[in-house]
């Protein structure tokens, strides 16, 4: 197919308007776009760091480039002109702010649909997933996060459901769907010990040929030449800050560019191309706890898998990347103040997140040993005061239930409030934002993108530059 | 001068490292750049929303989106692919989150210098700002705001001092510099009255033959061959929501936009072309007072003088339009739940700022008075709880002084916080932040723009697409 003919008749793209203006140049100051124009985007590798704000962005690139004087691989793209960029209007059907199934559904389906919901109108309509139309055009697909493989982001490019909470029913969709390497969290909703039904899925994709592999050395081990089921926690994966400094984990799990790579190297040599979901899912729960050291550490482990999709897509040059974020979360930010610099760089001394920490502290600690924890772990420590606000969440009858993914109501605010003093670092809530978000795109198909799109528009820009026709 | 020729010896733009890269394509999908490639830009406008967060402009485009079907000026220039856009650092020299006068100087003098300082460096080297590089050029000079005209956001494209604060020196630099058309507010700066030296600076701009305009009606009345001082507040012109909702104000005080319409019809004839800067500088204080009111309209007064620029520049076709911000401020944004839109409506039915309404209180008021006056001005009451809380700030003794700009210590972050269970808006802190900040570019000279770049490098861009060359 022509991307010319194509290209006449997509919706997203007019002529006419931009025709009448006299200024529509939009070409940088080196135009070299001969090079690529009219190329195909035979495979598409589409990154999700869910829950960033721009300051997330922001943050990760200023601590790599205090640390190590090299800011982040996303941002070098821009700096290097090697990619076109956008904002992007992240609403839902339902609401300004969208949640993360409505997200994912409206890239995944084309259409934008209720906070919840997977890829399903309000009358029940079904919109195919993406990756579902791609596989029939004869594409390998697949997905890898660093939450359940079966949460909202992952699931909205490959199922419809009513409901993003049905991810046991999600977990037997994938098999049923045939997709090509699915890897994250999630053995809650695989495990037969878990499920409801009771059924074990790890048996019923093995009976389908799949491999299933259960943590970091059985991944790398595995055949590229059959279907890869990788489950790798009970729900989400470790936080990388976490995880680095624990032998276990690090031995146990792999990290969000480890699982890219992986996932690469499985589908590039297909003949048809390839289409892969990366998520880096947890940046998003580290906003929603306030918990600085969580989500700059995932943003940076996200960061390193953009330069296993881009190391691959420069070399392969039929790759389209798109690299964004399904809303903000929190709209985290360095405070202007005399201190701000060094408080900043504080986090550079944290050890582990603070989900790790105020899991640790126990009812029965006194004001000392909570002070002592939070120096061992954050290289600064808080007053008594403080250290006493802490304690008191942990006497039984004053819980703070603050942040969707606190399980175990630990007080997530509170800490972070006093956290703040020492690291500079602000949220406006625990909760998702209506911000319009970065987005970038890298190889052939990114000189499609407009610079503020609306999330439903990458669908179709996505089949446009794989030159796969909207007809299923 | 030739651009190509310029063009190589530029510091920012090297052709190196792109030749290098095989997919350095950035040209979007209508590549009309052949149009205005090496073009000059005769006339240069620098848009700075100050203190203006990514939430800031997505709110701004959502509420008007919201209520008139249209979004933002700014935004739609995005849509059209009328812009080249960019993410922008804007450190200081003496921290990573910048203040305005660091954040001006960084743009106006081409150095980073120290939070506080203008166009001042460590060591007392002085850096030409660059409206002074264009006023030797040829070309005519001004500057508009929303707050006094010496502030430090203009006062750092036109001179040099020690201290931002100097702003009786800066309003004789003005003077004695020659530039062509300054307004804003700032009475307390020119008047003889207020004057520490008790000189009156009316007295003598007039004398060096400048027109001296001091309302409204003045301003549009003034002729466009000579020089004029505008000032329209005794310190910052008031809020565009207050001043809306006030008819004294409203036909006193200009809007933005017609200070910005009056700059370019003083300016426009001249032949040698012209710079002019364009300041909201009240959506910065609206963000220090984390006051929603005052921040989303001032933003939209903001794009409304956005369209004025781009307007002209539509037909002009030889003026580069620069639109940005020197920092974020407070990173507010929308946050998720779900009543997250008819809250967020909800600010339509405001007719003042937290600013106003909570000067009306006074300390004899009874909760139901402060009820009914938070009912009157933002169209939903607040709890009795609430309503004792902020009155709880008027006993004398328990003050607030949250917020930059606070001169009257009203209790602008509990009435914030009270505010949000109202309208969902959420900030991080009453100060600026860290953040990348959005930046676009129209007309020629506007292909010289990289995805990403330092505030400091406009200050040689604009000397580029200018044809300038840098001999000061």
């Amino acid at each position: 197919m022509n991307r010319r003919k194509f290209f006449r008749n997509g919706s997203l793209f007019t002529l006419g308007t931009t025709l009448l203006s006299p200024f529509s140049s939009t070409a940088n100051v080196l135009n070299l776009d001969t090079l690529d124009k009219n190329k195909k985007a035979k495979n598409i590798i589409f990154m999700v760091s869910d829950g960033m704000s721009t300051g997330t962005l922001n943050m990760a690139d200023l601590y790599l480039n205090r640390k190590t004087g090299k800011g982040s691989n996303w941002l070098q793209l821009y700096k290097d002109q090697r990619v076109n960029i956008a904002l992007m209007d992240t609403a839902s059907a339902s609401s300004i702010v969208t949640d993360s199934s409505a997200g994912s559904s409206s890239w995944g389906g084309g259409v934008r649909v209720k906070n919840g919901v997977l890829n399903v109108g309000p009358n029940g309509e079904k919109y195919m997933p993406i990756w579902q139309k791609f596989k029939k055009a004869g594409k390998m697909a697949g997905c890898v996060t660093t939450v359940p493989i079966t949460h909202a982001t992952p699931a909205g490019f490959c199922v419809n459901n009513d409901s993003r909470n049905a991810q046991e029913d999600i977990a037997a969709d994938y098999l049923n769907l045939g997709f090509d390497i699915m890897m994250g969290g999630g053995d809650k909703y695989f495990s037969a010990g878990h499920r409801e039904d009771k059924k074990d899925m790890y048996a019923a994709y093995k009976a389908k040929g799949w491999q299933v592999v259960r943590n970091r050395k059985e991944m790398l081990a595995a055949a590229n030449d059959k279907q890869i089921l990788g489950v790798f926690g009970e729900d989400a994966l470790p936080y990388s800050l976490d995880r680095a400094n624990d032998k276990t984990l690090t031995a146990e799990t792999p990290t969000l560019a480890e699982m890219a790579q992986k996932a690469i190297d499985r589908m590039k040599g297909h003949k048809n191309g390839f289409v892969l979901q990366i998520e880096g899912g947890k940046v998003d729960w580290g906003a929603h706890a306030n918990d600085v050291g969580a989500l700059l550490y995932d943003q940076v482990a996200f960061d390193e898998a953009v330069k296993v999709a881009i190391d691959f897509a420069e070399k392969d040059k039929e790759t389209l990347v798109i690299i964004t974020t399904d809303h903000g979360n929190a709209n985290p930010g360095v405070i202007y103040g005399k201190d701000a610099n060094a408080n900043f760089d504080s986090i550079q001394k944290y050890t582990h997140t603070n989900e790790w920490l105020l899991n640790e502290i126990k009812p029965n600690f006194t004001v000392a040993q909570v002070r002592e924890l939070v120096d061992a772990m954050n290289g600064k420590s808080i007053s008594e005061e403080d250290a006493k606000t802490v304690l008191s969440y942990y006497d039984g009858l004053h819980k703070e239930d603050g942040g969707l993914y606190n399980y175990k109501k630990v007080p997530f605010k509170a800490f972070a409030e006093i956290q703040q003093k020492g690291n500079s670092v602000g949220w406006i809530s625990m909760d998702h934002s209506a911000d319009y978000v970065n987005l970038a795109m890298f190889g052939p198909g990114s000189e499609l993108l407009k610079p503020f799109v609306k999330n439903t528009d990458l669908h179709y820009l996505m089949l446009q530059a794989a030159e796969v026709e909207n007809k299923f």
